[in-house]
């Protein structure tokens, strides 16, 4: 339909312009457009807040400010979790989040953020684009007036920030930990009690003892907010959370307001987003892992395999408990599921069997 | 520079249209831009050719068909290996291709599209756009009148197609293998003959046993040419390629030409274009793998441990001997080593940490 109505606009453009190819100003109505975009995230928060005005920011250079985007930090003009209503409403045009807040809303939403031992941030952008993921998540947010995009990643996160070490599933049995979504309802039946807290209280709830254990994102975010100071182990790999995908959805009456050309900026501001967002979380986990390990003198850890296996069990179960929640659940699971397993197999022999062979070369 | 240019024109236009926010049409003056693209690629080649297209397609729909680029198959108007100059020239005003193959322009330009045992595609997108790479690459082809862009990635390639088995590095030995660039200085050091053949060569030279093996890129493209038909061991991984870049490079002067949006929609379109092209082929491979094994009882292999370390102790001379090339591959290599020394410590905590955990779940 897209590809329908470019060619319509195209051609109505060349009728209108035809004579003045050669190099002559054309003269052209343009509209000029002022959007909102709510958040769930602190205003300018690193990698989060910061790729949300990002996307703001190319949008409005790409159209040459014909389509402007205000960001407002959760809060400012909307509880962060009120953006998805907000949106829908049109309160705002465009909100910025992540998918697996909406689980309310649509339980299949999750699948669209991050599922544990889950798919990473390529083969999530992958499933979206040429999975089938697309569709599916369409039509899901279609029912609330929304269009869904992708529009960064975390990469694969850390397994999160403990006050003892992890030598066996059992302990995790009466571990308070915060872990929200899925990965939370897998280390609760592994025994733990799950804490759900926003962003601000974590790091004075590790400190003085009210949890024993916190996930957060990564090295880059992690270190940003000081977990260091309150937890000596710093555990891997970030199993619940392998590829976490950033989300924008814009309001559905906005969007097919816009002429062709803002759609189509629209459209590709994303996947340059999340290629922006994937790129800065990559280059800088890498170093702040160093400086968290060689400067704060962070007890780096993985978790062991037993744990991971028990995880793992737990997690499939969790999921396809989730899968039966409904029966857009079920479709979106079947979809997601079907990518994965060929997902798996291929990272097997591609970027895995890659990073294997570079260890040869490169000690870490 | 940008940023400033941009400022600048955005308060231009706030001047000059600030009346006309309230939603009545502004009336604008629009130049139309008419390009180019030279490619290295055939015409359409699945994947290479396609992604070309990909980028020349939301140019024009995110510019309205303001600035619109016509592709050229390699031979079409230049022979592909005459694109930079063409583009350096100004015969064409962009040019589609892979940095490797302008290593006779300078040594340094390799650094750009894949080192042995170097950076997988995220990775070598963290290096440009957040470690410095970008600059570097600037400085480079800005001696050439060229600006250039990372416009896609393959993934990790396989390691190529062998009509026997490879056991020990002995197998090498008189090895004839159709194999470019510095993999190719890799595997010569390792005893083989190194052949280089265009693309409609290699399969009728692996056929009739003048070549005895070939690389190529990964499942999806090595399906859609058949080499199957002509070799029986399909062997991973493809250390020699982790993650090669695709690039665009534009004529300066052209780009100088162009207002700041469009500068800013050929600015996104590449990071748009690189999703793209990672997202088609991540979730293609993983299908075409399956074909391959299943349909086309391709026999896959893994290369032995003590291979992989070989190659990778070869890898490291010759990159190292590339880098003494000149004072520009020096400063590249520096650059590129430092991120590959801290991305490969994250790597395997964080993709090949979480690769490994998710094989315990989902058997491959």
């Amino acid at each position: 339909m897209k590809r329908r109505s470019f060619i319509k606009t195209v051609g109505t453009a060349g009728l209108a312009t035809g004579a003045l190819i050669a190099g002559a100003p054309a003269v052209h109505a343009q509209k000029k457009y002022r959007w909102k975009m709510v958040t769930t995230w602190p205003k300018n928060f690193p990698g989060l807040g910061t790729g949300a005005n990002y996307l703001a920011d190319i949008i409005d250079r790409m159209s040459g400010g014909r389509l402007t985007v205000k960001v407002y930090g959760g809060g400012e003009l909307v509880p962060p979790f009120e953006s998805f209503d907000a949106v829908s409403q049109g309160t705002a045009e465009m909100g910025h989040a992540a998918a697996y807040y909406w689980k309310g809303k649509s339980p299949a939403a999750q699948f669209f953020a991050a599922v544990p031992y889950g798919l990473n941030a390529d083969e999530m952008a992958g499933w979206i684009h040429y999975g089938g993921g697309q569709k599916l998540w369409d039509g899901l947010y279609a029912d609330f007036n929304l269009k869904p995009y992708a529009v960064g990643n975390t990469g694969v996160q850390m397994g999160g920030w403990f006050n003892k070490e992890i030598n066996s599933v059992d302990d995790y049995k009466g571990l308070k930990m915060r872990m929200p979504g899925l990965g939370g309802e897998v280390i609760k039946r592994a025994g733990a009690t799950v804490v759900n807290l926003p962003g601000g209280e974590i790091f004075p709830s590790l400190q003085s003892g009210a949890i024993d254990a916190t996930e957060w994102v990564g090295p880059y975010n992690d270190l940003a907010f000081g977990f260091y100071k309150a937890a000596s182990y710093y555990y891997w790999p970030g199993w619940h959370e392998p590829g976490t995908v950033l989300e924008a959805f814009v309001n559905k009456k906005a969007y097919d307001a816009l002429p062709s050309d803002l759609q189509a900026v629209l459209d590709q501001a994303a996947k340059a987003a999340y290629n922006d967002m994937l790129s800065e979380f990559t280059a800088r986990n890498n170093a702040a892992l160093v400086e968290l390990v060689q400067k704060h003198k962070v007890k780096l850890r993985k978790f062991p395999e037993a744990v991971l296996k028990k995880m793992a069990e737990l997690s499939l179960e969790v999921v396809a408990d989730a899968a039966q929640a409904s029966p857009d659940s079920k479709a979106v699971f079947e979809s997601f599921d079907n990518f994965r397993n060929q997902s798996a197999n291929w990272n097997r022999i591609g970027e895995a069997g890659f990073s294997a062979a570079r260890s040869l070369a490169i000690k870490s």
